[in-house]
């Protein structure tokens, strides 16, 4: 039994009562809108932590690669998206997926793809389902729903494969820090997926499944009319990006790092720690943010945050720890050897850096939850 | 077997007569001058890249982690120096370690730590080498070489524990690009370090090892006079970073992720690939540069790089690639499916991504080897 106190550091500590209340808190928001909530597991990458999220593991989920998706097949997870643009080359793995029972549906946004995708199914002998990604913010991947693309690629689909529907990702949320913002973003995803979804029936094509999501979008959107499910991922953990969203505080943030002084530079004015970018990322989301978090903001073991102290530089195995520009707040005395936490800018790009979760009840680690990596 | 041409993307590929040629002329380099060269092993953390690098897996070698330490100790090094300010709490690994038979010794600049090295030798009943960090640059730990604090150390170890030397890293060259600069901060690293050995020796102190390093000073030095020995990483592997800095060319990055097409956004220039930050990192060093490479310079899979293609951002488990910004160069026809190879910005964050390498021979993948990961 090791606990925050006397485990090596640095390591990735997760309060489980954190993430349980984020999951129930995003499940009733999109339940009550209507859709079913179908999480995004790549952020915490881990069964034990997907179970705490899904309940049950044949409740629907998303996934961002198919290791992941193999793994929480054997899991037990039965309901599955792998929501990045389909490869070709990996059909073989989709199908033996659901050859082995598993309804996995991949995403797809040209003519190219679902040919791919038809001819999979032919080899295959039994249709691989795929969603039509639509673009609704122009950050990243997908077709405009009013693309011409639309319903050739959903006539492929449809005679070849099987149209399952059409899935966006509103990515283009986390540049937005009002309420009211977030609202407009998430309004415009939503009408973005049910225009497309409406083109495809129009044009005599099924549609079952409307997808979309985001955590932004997940947290603020009141109406979710025509949407079936939604995808987030983010909210499981929260993170100082999501904080900058509006989407919850600090005192969400469910996985923190947990290091220890190894040195001073009072000339400076800063206190080095032996948490890297190895165990931080070298996520910087915040830097385009209202508060712009540095790599962290630096807590107290206990996770009381010390004001103004963040996270500024980083190298593999060091971490350099200031006072925020501008901030007139004293440099704290952390001698030699006192362990701090730090809350990450983003939860997916630090919980990839470790191999588990210390999973904490109060100052004691009473599990090691694995973090897969790799595809 | 599998090749370039169909092991799943995305995943790290090796070309190991790149490593060897990285590894013998900057053994070759540094030795014509003196000293013994102690390679980085944080690049690699890879058991069977350790043993190209070394040759002799007793040769000097640097971790950046115990659990490196642990891990190539297990594979037949003797001779380790963790070079991270050490944590008190950590000493009964380096203790133990040392009680193996393997001759590993820390780093600190404070007499609070050397106070804990002295306690920790007491403790195992055997002593424990320790090297003053020498801050020679002002970018990250150490102490000046005329800070009083230095005899104070070096007296609490040559008291308590073994005073092995003194160590500089040279870090601040990642922000020089000609080679006079280069020069000129290699000679200031050096004299940093010649320096604080000098002055622990007119206290009667001894100092038998002056260990400096970073892969640039240690490329462009021209003298190590009173220097025992270098220490360097990167250049194992070369990166977009260490090519701006002027260490090598394109042709020499051993390391590149290759990664697959999977999707084209034409009103926006952009091609998307299945290589994001999981593969890639989130590291942009090449950023402050004088020529930034966004998140990696895209090359056709036989490593021909595409002119002005570059990785202009990431997210989890997608790569959008553009046109260099200001370049008139034309996007490539690209279609789904066609594989491409990343050499990235920083070596040392991408490897850290990957659990293995796939060591080529020409286009074939002959062997895996295991990247460790955690601490």
């Amino acid at each position: 039994m090791t606990s925050l106190s006397d485990r090596d550091t640095p390591f990735l500590a997760l309060d489980p009562t954190r993430l349980d209340a984020n999951a129930a808190r995003m499940r009733a928001r999109v339940e009550a809108l209507g859709p079913r909530l179908r999480p995004h597991l790549k952020t915490v990458k881990s069964v034990p932590a997907a179970r705490r999220i899904l309940g049950e593991m044949t409740n629907p989920a998303t996934v961002s690669t198919l290791q992941e998706a193999e793994a929480f097949a054997d899991a037990g997870c039965t309901d599955l998206i792998y929501a990045v643009g389909i490869a070709p080359a990996k059909l073989p793995r989709v199908a033996a997926l659901r050859a082995r029972g598993v309804d996995i549906a991949v995403i797809l946004d040209s003519p190219a793809q679902a040919l791919a995708v038809a001819e999979a199914s032919r080899t295959a002998g039994a249709a691989i389902p795929a969603l039509i990604e639509i673009d609704c913010d122009g950050k990243r991947a997908g077709i405009r729903s009013g693309d011409p693309a639309l319903t050739i690629i959903g006539r492929i689909l449809d005679s070849g494969a099987e149209l399952r529907g059409v899935l966006t990702h509103g990515g283009g949320s986390y540049g937005y820090f009002t309420p009211e913002d977030q609202r407009q973003m998430a309004a415009e995803e939503r009408f973005a997926a049910v225009t497309a979804a409406e083109r495809l029936r129009a044009d005599g094509l099924p549609c079952p499944v409307v997808s979309i999501g985001s955590t932004p979008s997940a947290h603020f959107t009141t109406d979710l009319g025509g949407v079936t499910e939604v995808r987030a991922g983010v909210y499981t953990l929260m993170d100082l990006m999501m904080v900058n969203c509006g989407v919850g505080g600090i005192g969400d943030i469910a996985a923190t790092v947990v290091c220890t002084v190894i040195g001073h530079q009072p000339d400076r004015g800063v206190i080095l720690t032996d948490a890297g970018y190895m165990a931080l990322s070298k996520d910087h989301g915040t830097a385009s943010m209202p508060v712009d978090q540095g790599f962290g903001v630096v807590a107290m073991l206990d996770g009381t945050p010390i004001p103004d102290l963040l996270v500024t530089a980083t190298s593999q195995e060091h971490g350099q720890l200031s006072i925020r520009p501008g901030s007139d707040a004293p440099l704290p005395e952390l001698p030699i050897g006192t362990r701090l936490r730090i809350y990450p800018n983003h939860a997916c790009a630090t919980v990839a850096m470790h191999r588990s979760f210390a999973v904490l009840d109060g100052e004691k680690v009473t599990e090691d939850w694995p973090i897969m990596s790799g595809w």
